[in-house]
């Protein structure tokens, strides 16, 4: 009985096999995506999972139901799991923006699910920080945005070193077409074109332009240029304030390859180029109005980074911790007839907030000992009879063996002591 | 364009309708289930949401099929939405046992789908902790599960006023079947019929026990007799150890309907009866051989926790925090020629930890102080420029409206002790 293929298992580390992923790492990603994601104000919203197909074709038309996990479900439902979370945000928002006030600063950790072609690397799931802002037409919600991109990335310690972003703007593209190719339908044909741009032969890129009237060399010309137009010019003022400047470089080969953007585009990368792009996203000021057919006409923003990608990157640049097992206190019973007590202990050891383990079973003490340092303990504590019957505890830090003997009621403000040095 | 019939939106509080969820209010019942897990060393895993149906029809048959969501994938498969996570964990844990200590100790907070008949307040989807014991066959580990759902249930204030564990045994019911009926095929039978007692006219229910020679009366005297069995007893003792035991009662009444338990099975209940159960879970001992084709043989046990029985619990004994937006500052930008001061201001406080707010594009003052108040912040924050050039930093502590002039230096260290005091 094997899993899916292109699904992953999570477990806890040290990993049992190559092919799994670490739990570990997993909830490590979250926690710093949903921790900084707070610090700059954006709050946690979610959809389903399974949402009705038409949200998605909606947007992207026919074409997309060859990637989804589709089908028909027992009320007679076209449903979809989700491919991207956009769709769900602007359905949620459009139907419920009028009792927020704007702008709307929203973030969500979903999972993603695309049936792609089988191949080594490719996965069909995947989990994406989504964050958003609706209701904001101005520059700043886009610099505020990059922001907060920019600092997500850097809270796994990664730096200018490590990432760029590559800025560019659908307006720039729209304003460079218009000149030369008076019919807008085709407008999309040809953003198209300049997203495969890295991917295609140039023979077939001259001949996607030149059907459009636009010559393959003022493609490049207007890329190498690299003049930011006045709103780029806006947000790279906005992010130098913040000292962010350095993490963003105006390059027009980017342009995305969704229909829906409209302003601003970006993609953070690798410096050095060795992975796919590490986040994306852009101005999407149509959308609500399209999903909400015409009930809500709010300007958006918002990007998705994926946990795949990211992972590799910090593997790679040797930016993951060591993850393994972490209890605070191993409660070792040797006398069985104290087990009753060292229940007790154990019980308010955890109430207190700590992590404890022990031996549920009689044990061999050098065997319960062994385990307390597997389990990367910071302490064990051994509860001791005297001789006029009276209890106390022997706690020994791990670390260095110390000991200490102390009455039980002691116990707390020395694990708490204890624990602190550990961190320290 | 509409979500799915029983499936949810989470939105930010406060909630803008009465039909959708508060996000706010699943990561609060996220954060105690992960902590309390944590505490009692139990380490987090996870599987695929979506997972080949055989693996879901092996364990319950082919009737389970008409309650998933299931269907065939474009590769052919036979898939289905997981309903449960006790085949995937049996799954995971058989495949990779070798590389971990026993007892294992895990958990996870999966999302788990059933096709069920639309009602009221019946929902297709819901939130599990859920949390196992592998490879110990011991009762000290029905104990050590049972003090985790006990700890993880008060960690949310519910105390024994709010809600008890019924105890019981499918041993006990084996031996009690044994002795009347030779048959031990209809074992099952007899369970699902116990199981049923409560719910059923007591003339079915003692036609059913008489087809396998019982009479109902043997049962509902064993049932009412309550006379806990060696196991029992001493997970009892061990509970009593821990202070726990006015957590549990004896109650041959449960009896679980899934085919799988072998041992010990309970189910955690609210006192006043007003609610379904909020927890349920016992020993499935010859699950991970099933799984496994006969290659892994470890005793088991887990329970599930919901988060939709464990929310309207909450909700109506009061026990559910105000949840709202929380800003510790608000910065202030009322001369705009101090943006760019006030950007870096900004990345430097969230750079410290902080959430921050601030208005995006230009704006009244007392609009802007109006917000700040919304967002629930601890201190506004507004730099000045003094006659001289030099920058200071007004900060008003908004629940006194105390004001401070500091150093752009100093911000940080009035904050921290602002947002200590907005603690305590």
């Amino acid at each position: 009985m094997q899993r899916l293929p292109g699904f992953r298992d999570f477990y806890p580390e040290p990993l049992p096999a190559a092919d799994v992923w670490s739990a570990d790492a997993r909830q490590y990603i979250f926690d710093k995506w949903r921790n900084t994601a707070r610090r700059y104000g954006f709050r946690e919203y979610d959809g389903p999972p399974l949402e009705p197909l038409e949200l998605f074709t909606m947007k992207s038309g026919d074409e997309i139901v060859g990637q989804l996990y589709n089908f028909i479900d027992k009320g007679e439902r076209a449903v979809a799991l989700r491919p991207e979370m956009t769709p769900t945000l602007a359905r949620m928002a459009s139907s419920a923006e009028r009792n927020y006030k704007k702008p709307i600063k929203w973030f969500a950790i979903p999972q993603l699910f695309r049936y792609e072609k089988q191949q080594k690397g490719r996965l069909r799931e995947h989990f994406q920080l989504n964050a958003d802002v609706i209701g904001e037409a101005d520059v700043a919600a886009d610099a505020e945005l990059l922001a907060l991109l920019i600092d997500t990335l850097r809270s796994f310690g990664l730096t200018k070193e490590d990432f760029v972003i590559r800025l560019s703007s659908r307006n720039a593209w729209q304003e460079f077409f218009s000149k030369r190719c008076p019919d807008e339908t085709k407008a999309y044909a040809f953003y198209q074109a300049v997203d495969k741009l890295e991917r295609e032969t140039p023979e077939n890129s001259a001949k996607k332009f030149s059907e459009l009237g636009i010559a393959l060399d003022e493609v490049t010309a207007f890329i190498k240029s690299g003049e930011p137009t006045p709103e780029l010019q806006s947000i790279l003022q906005n992010l130098g304030a913040r000292g962010l400047g350095e993490f963003v470089k105006i390059d027009y080969g980017v342009i995305r390859g969704l229909a829906y953007y409209t302003g601003v585009v970006f993609e953070a990368f690798d410096v050095k180029g060795e992975f796919r792009a590490i986040a994306g996203g852009g101005r999407y000021n149509n959308l609500l109005k399209l999903i909400s057919e015409g009930k809500v006409d709010l300007p958006a923003l918002g990007f998705g980074m994926g946990d795949v990608v990211l992972l590799e990157l910090l593997k790679a640049r040797k930016l993951l911790p060591q993850f393994s097992a972490a209890c605070d206190v191993f409660v070792l019973i040797e006398d069985e007839t104290l087990r009753g007590d060292s229940l007790k202990l154990i019980q308010d050891l955890r109430a207190a907030g700590k992590c404890v383990e022990y031996s549920l079973t009689p044990s061999k003490g050098d065997k319960q000992f062994k385990r307390a340092l597997e389990l990367n303990s910071v302490a064990t504590a051994r509860i001791e009879r005297g001789a006029s019957g009276e209890l106390s505890v022997r706690v020994k830090r791990l670390s260095d063996r110390q000991e200490q003997v102390v009455s039980v009621a002691e116990v707390f403000d020395v694990v708490e002591a204890l624990a602190l040095r550990a961190q320290s």
